[in-house]
């Protein structure tokens, strides 16, 4: 590993990044529900979003953006409303907020993009939100990571943000990021990525070139905001952006700069945090769970199993109350579609045998129980089959997940 | 429609049947645990078996012995342990519960079906099991249906029977059923069916052909049992037998007689309704929901989006809530992987339009939430595509199931 950690890091960690977070209404709790996000040189962009087909309006844009390849200045990110399912009202309300926020900053028109976050169906207030982006902009500070990543979030507790320094020719660069979670997470995002939708957003002071970015982000989904589901629900809205401002002038970053892999590595690590954090702040969560399933026909088999798991509510429920009940885990693996060799199975909690052969270890409950009653549970079953592996976060289902689903309303 | 529902009906309302239901210990709470259903005369036989690839040592022996065509006498069903994950010693023990029950009853060894459900994993305590079927055998009366229902239970809070009365060849021949459900519920039957599972039985004094009660079976398993799921986890157990004693001695029942299509519409009414009462006394439920997808591609999209919506959390949570948040029910539509017509969808509460042209219909969200707010609940889905319908039956999650399935300990 050759990067390392900053203890207090984010997106305005990187050279040439200011951000601001404020409220500007569109929360009836009058929290904070406005960032923006501002490179102070044209930046290269990158960016993944939802496959669900009822793609945000928003979401739409930022893909035609990406698309056309003008380098970013600035994201403007709203919580308190999806601006999904709005129709063409909601496209051009997007295209409104764009033009405005780049005439507030004097920058391009073509250089914003915008992400929504909020309840699915209610037209955007277009005027509150474009007096908020004049206030955002006043407030923009190199200091004001941390208020952003306040300012996107909704149900989470938390704000979640990092950032991580590496050596590139000589140079010391750094990659920022933010994002939030907390309920309808399980994203499913394809690059050129998921009503509480998850958004994360990533910055690099180093100089990179466009596809080299694009492909840092493809390869680390796997190994992050698509390894974790809350829910199984995939948002309308979910959204990740890299941006590369090029600030630090190291000799311009591709597949065969000698730095490419630490750099790519960096990268992954701060969309897994990121990916984990979301997880460890989702929705009620009262225990984390790392579901590793091997011995899959295939990767993509193991994958299935995982996430049929992750999603099973008799699996979720004996998390949250601490009930080894492994006839549940087997019973969801079995009814995957993918091949189990059912004599073969083996299952382990927190390392404790607890299937053999497809049967009881024989470890007596009170073991059993032991090893589960964590607040962070690594889950291995191994399916006896092949070599396909897959590895998901997820967390339990408890009472508060579904008092705040019940009651949510923005 | 040419039959007729009795007002306290159950498996022993046809000619030749008797049954009783005990306590033997099985469950740790003394509730009854044991039923034993036994007809007067060889049935004829047909089942449908869950399709989880650890599917109970109950289930592997019931398909051989239907498989092999031999008459039917006596079933027996334990509540209280499962015995699923068991291996070979989990199939002996199926092996001696029915030659036993064989031996009791005076019937042909082969002559015997066995059923299961409770917890997976638990080795069966077979003497507990064996003394019970002898307990069993002395209680056995031709008014021994309700006990039966009563018996195979779990966290169902009723028994669910009924029969229907319709002429064949001159004669009133009866159609009987019984059920339990609960949880663990998302039946995907196959012919030849949910710890808690799916378990139902029906049976006639008709005679028919086998092949013909297999039909009979097989056509209502999509407008019955697989088309409700409670919480999407389909159980190793689940399963539907139904018998036939030709006790009624009108001509054997084919696909040629007349009385045919008014036979499989009866047999179809007796395996809806089970199923329907299964849902209305689901693990937790406050709401009913009735939700039928239209306008898909095809029937299978219909069906796979009907069934991703009532498995997701934020749908289930909105529906206990009381929460008219429509935008959920297109996040999920829009992440089943089928084909919408994202400016045509509409959709409908109990007649109410919510959605047109994929936005907002208008309709006040206080009359929204008047719409919503029923015990049983209708919902119209439709996709805008093509001409692919499916109806599923569900129920919402709420703060019950969650303590039941966190709090559960056989």
């Amino acid at each position: 590993m050759k990067h390392h950690e900053l203890s207090d890091g984010s997106i305005t960690t990187p050279a040439g990044f200011s951000a601001a977070g404020i409220a500007t209404g569109l929360k009836h709790s009058g929290a904070p529900d406005l960032a923006l996000l501002v490179s102070d040189a044209p930046a290269e962009a990158a960016g993944a979003f939802t496959t669900n087909q009822f793609a945000a309006a928003p979401v739409i844009y930022d893909r035609a953006q990406l698309a056309a390849g003008t380098p970013v200045r600035a994201i403007v990110v709203n919580s308190g409303n999806a601006n999904a399912c709005t129709g063409s009202q909601g496209l051009a309300d997007v295209r409104k907020t764009a033009e405005h926020a780049a005439h507030v900053l004097g920058i391009p028109p073509g250089s914003v993009l915008i992400s929504s976050t909020g309840r699915i169906g209610i037209p955007l207030p277009l005027p509150t939100l474009l007096n908020g982006i004049e206030k955002a902009a006043a407030a923009l500070s190199p200091e004001g990571g941390e208020a952003a990543a306040q300012a996107i979030m909704t149900t989470d507790t938390r704000p979640k943000s990092l950032a991580v320094h590496l050596e590139v020719d000589g140079q010391t660069i750094t990659i920022g990021g933010m994002a939030k979670g907390a309920g309808m997470i399980a994203p499913r995002l394809r690059t050129a990525p998921p009503s509480a939708t998850m958004l994360a957003y990533l910055t690099t002071d180093a100089a990179t070139d466009r596809t080299f970015l694009h492909d840092c982000l493809k390869l680390a989904l796997d190994s992050s905001f698509n390894r974790i589901t809350v829910d199984g629900d995939t948002s309308t809205n979910d959204t990740v952006i890299a941006l590369a401002n090029g600030r630090k002038q190291n000799q311009r970053l591709d597949a065969d700069h000698p730095a490419a892999g630490a750099f790519q590595q960096a990268f992954t690590h701060v969309m897994s945090r990121l990916a984990r954090e979301i997880v460890l702040d989702a929705e009620g969560i009262t225990r984390f769970v790392e579901l590793c399933v091997a011995g899959a026909a295939t990767d993509a088999e193991a994958r299935h199993c995982a996430e049929t798991i992750a999603t099973s509510p008799l699996c979720k429920t004996a998390w949250f109350g601490g009930d080894p009940n492994w006839g549940r885990i087997l019973a969801a693996a079995g009814r995957a579609g993918v091949a189990v060799n059912a004599d073969a199975v083996t299952l382990d909690y927190q390392g404790v045998p607890i299937v053999r052969d497809g049967m009881d270890a024989g470890t007596p409950e009170n073991e059993q129980s032991r090893a589960i009653d964590r607040r962070e549970l690594r889950i291995d079953l191994n399916l006896g089959v092949g070599k396909g592996t897959f590895t998901v976060w997820t967390c339990d289902l408890s009472y508060e997940y579904v008092k705040i689903n019940a009651e949510y309303h923005t």
